[in-house]
Parts: C-alpha cells; structure tokens; sequence
C-alpha cells in the first residue's frame, strides 16, 4: 500500500498560500504514473465499498467542492473519479450565472436548495466561490458586498458541517502554459470543440486577478471543517489519483456503518 | 459482436402478455454468463460514449423506469449498469409513498417535476407506476380512480416523448422462489439485514394481486413511445446484459452528435 500524506495539499486556516508557491506540474507524491493509476483504480473500488455503506447509514452527507479555471479539469474528474460511484447515492450540480428566481435571493440561497441529502455525495462543479470569483473579478457586485462574503460563506459551511455534511474542497490548479495547450486542444478536437467558448480566451486575460482571487478564497475560506486543497492539475492521471485518496480517506475516517435492522429479524418465515 | 434480439422481450402495444408464459430464469439469449458480463462490460464502455454524445448535444432526455417487486433487482440494476455513467449527466429519483406537497396535487405533479433535463438520462426507481400497482392493490384509491389512471398515464407519456424525452421501461421479472431466496439471503446478510423490513413479507402475500397489477401495466401502458421490456430476472447477470444492451441500442438509434461550436473559431489564437 503506498501511504500518501495528502496533508501537504491542505491549505491550513488563517493560512498565507502564495499559488506562485505550488507547482501545478508537481507529481513528486507519486511521481510513477502506472502505479498512480492502480492506485486510483484501487480507491475506486473502495470507494464503492464506502459508499454502499455511506449510504445505507443515511445519517450524513459529502459536499465535494470543485474549483478552478477553465480546462482546470472540474468536468475531467467528475468523469473519472466519481464515475463509478452508484449515481442512486450521487448528485452533481452545475452553477452557471445565477438566473430568474435566484435573482430574487441572496447568493448563498440555490447553494443552501443544492446541498446533497443524507447518504449522497453532492459534487458542486463550481458553487458558491464563484460569488467570490467572477462577481468579483468582473465586478458584478461592489467590493464591500463581496469582502463580506468569506466571512458569510464561512458561517454558512460551518452550519453546514454542524449539521453533518461533511465538506472537501479542491482547488485544480493548472498553469498558464497548460490551459493554452488545453484550450488548443478544444479548438482542435471533434469531441472538445463544443465546449469551446469564445469568452474563455476573455478569462484568460485576467489570468492574474483569478489568482489573486483564488488566494483569498484560499487563504480566508480553508477551515477545519471545511478545508480546501490545491491540487496540482497539469497532469490528469496526478489530479485524479489525489482526488480519489483524498475522498477514500474522508470517507474511511468517517466509518459509516450499515444501520441495524428495523425491527426484531430472528421471528420471520419467508413462505 | 453477439447480435441479441432483445425485441423479444419488448411488449407490443395493446398486448395480451401473459407473465406466466414468460419465464424469469430464461436465460436462452445470451445463455453463456462468461460472454453475457464479457459483452455487459463493452456495452458499458459505449454508454460511456454514447452518453458524452448525448449529454454534449443537450436536445433531448432518455428516462428509464425501473419496475419490479421486492428484491427484484431495481437498486442492482443501478449500481450494476448506470455506475459507469458520468454522474454529471445522470440523475436517479427513488419514487417513495407520497407526502407533503405530493398530496396536494395529482399523482403525476411529482412525476413530471423528477423528468431528467436535456442531455441527461434519468433515471426511476419506482415510479408513476406505483399508482396502479400498490395503490391498486392496497386499496390506497377507489376503482373508478386507478382505472382511469392507464390512459392518463398513456396520455402524459406520450406528451414527453413528443417533448423530447425518450422513455424506456423495464419490469424486472423475478419468480416467487427466487424472492424468496433473496429475502432469506437479507436476513442472513450483514451487509443487506438494513434492507429488510417486515412489510416486505406482507407484500409478498399479496403475490397474485401484484401480478394482476402488472399485467395490467404491461397491457395497458406498453406503447410505441414508451415500449415496456419484461426482463426475465433470477439470473442477475443475465438482466444486467438485456438492460444494458437495450439501453445501448437505444442511445445509438438516437445518433447523438457533438454539436456545432457556438462561434467561428477559425481566427481564434490563444496567447
């Protein structure tokens, strides 16, 4: 079994992360990407064993939080970590620009309707950071309207995790050169081409102010009870392996256990 | 490539289907287990494909019913066959005894609102059908109430399909003896003991009553746009491969495509 101290991905509260800090190509956890994938694989299998069991417990639930710039990889490990789990006991949710009713809410309100129900694992693919992240960047709101929302968005995860949903929160961190490879690749590719938007290039160019942005959401918004990781994303098959782990290992320290039977089982005849 | 006639299990409109004439353990189309899982594993895999198509191209919805008495495999069928979706495009809504809200409107108001959005396949453990199968036999509704319920169930089906919603259903078609040795197996089983609630061996008393109400469904309810498959199910290996295989030809008759991109992306440059 190869022990992997994910720890040092944690960013620890009240924290000082510089991004420029992290290598988004660092694999040196697991430098051998055979053995990272049998590894992956394996935490699949086990996550399906934690899983059944998480479920039947009923009692809590996984809030997975997925962040990063676009190509980061939200879409890529949805698909390849939680594909395999059950979908009866899983939840994705997408947050796009908040419309209509949401409108007539505060921002934390589609977030509070979205969380997952005891038993399931809930993936936000992007959530309310975003309020953080692009209203700020784009100045969609004032910035004494957005100062006050990690402390906001604090209270808010903090009676979230009181009320048993456990919450993870990763941050893909990619580099410049990589999203230019990976957009390329969107411009070249049949299956990709789709997903290409024009207003990705747009977000490109604040490259810097998303980073800055992202430290602040790391460095005010990383909890105990709601932590948040960087996890290097330049290669997939690295993201997806630290992902996974990290997940197992929640799941594991939580021990959820199939509950005891309704009612006295010892009497009953099957005729 | 194995070609299945799978056809022979759809039941055809206005049908006079017997459910004694078809038998549970029939295994005569894919009667090799090795090869059954062998081609389960590659159907799997071009879901995976055919999903990624359907879930890009955002047009239409694919909806599966599951059906089936207690402990006939509906919860197997999932973690069997839908795990291997891409839980971002799949949503799975376990129907219960309606409650609050539910009783303040129609049986279908729940219904309609669970329909899975484009691009997503949904899917029903339990459904609608529970209307003219528990609430019939238990006397939930008078007669005159759950007879008429056929043709507006009919009725709604098929205003989906003509909205876009491509509608599949399965009966997972068990026999007494193998319930009664899964029952058993719950009891004994500590990872299944959760599962088993004392009603279940009520409702196994009701047997006869049951497969009355489903023929009934299967008669009634099995149309062009909404076709029923009575899947002979003791042998689980062999249902996971009819639902699995069905489901693929199904996605594949639909020829889901990537869809253009949403600008000219001839000039873009990435810098």
């Amino acid at each position: 079994m190869i022990d992997v101290d994910k720890s040092r991905f944690r960013v620890k509260p009240g924290g000082k992360v510089r991004l420029s800090e992290y290598d988004p190509a660092d694999t040196s956890l697991m430098p051998d990407r055979a053995k990272a994938d049998v590894k992956t694989q394996k935490d699949l299998l086990k996550l399906q064993d934690l899983q059944d069991r998480f479920y039947a417990e009923h009692q809590r639930a996984l809030l997975i939080v997925l962040q990063g710039k676009d190509t980061s990889g939200k879409d890529g490990t949805i698909k390849h970590v939680m594909r395999g789990l059950n979908p009866q006991g899983c939840t994705v949710v997408s947050f796009k620009v908040p419309v209509g009713d949401e409108l007539d809410h505060h921002f934390l309100w589609r977030v509070e309707r979205a969380m997952p129900r005891h038993g399931h694992i809930g993936v936000f693919n992007r959530s309310h950071y975003e309020d953080v992240l692009a209203a700020r960047v784009h100045d969609l709101v004032p910035k004494k309207v957005w100062q006050k929302r990690y402390d906001q968005i604090n209270r808010f995860e903090q009676l979230e995790s009181e009320l048993d949903t456990v919450i993870l929160k990763f941050f893909l961190h990619i580099s410049k050169d990589e999203q230019k490879e990976r957009l390329e690749e969107r411009l070249r590719s049949p299956r990709k081409k789709w997903k290409f938007s024009p207003l990705d290039v747009k977000e490109r160019e604040l490259w810097d102010d998303y980073q800055d942005a992202y430290e602040d959401v790391l460095n005010k918004c990383s909890t105990k009870s709601a932590p948040w990781y960087v996890i290097p994303a330049d290669h997939k098959w690295f993201r997806n392996s630290m992902v996974a782990t990290i997940v197992v290992e929640k799941l594991k320290s939580l021990s959820p256990k199939y509950p005891r039977p309704k009612a006295d089982l010892s009497k009953i005849r099957i005729d």
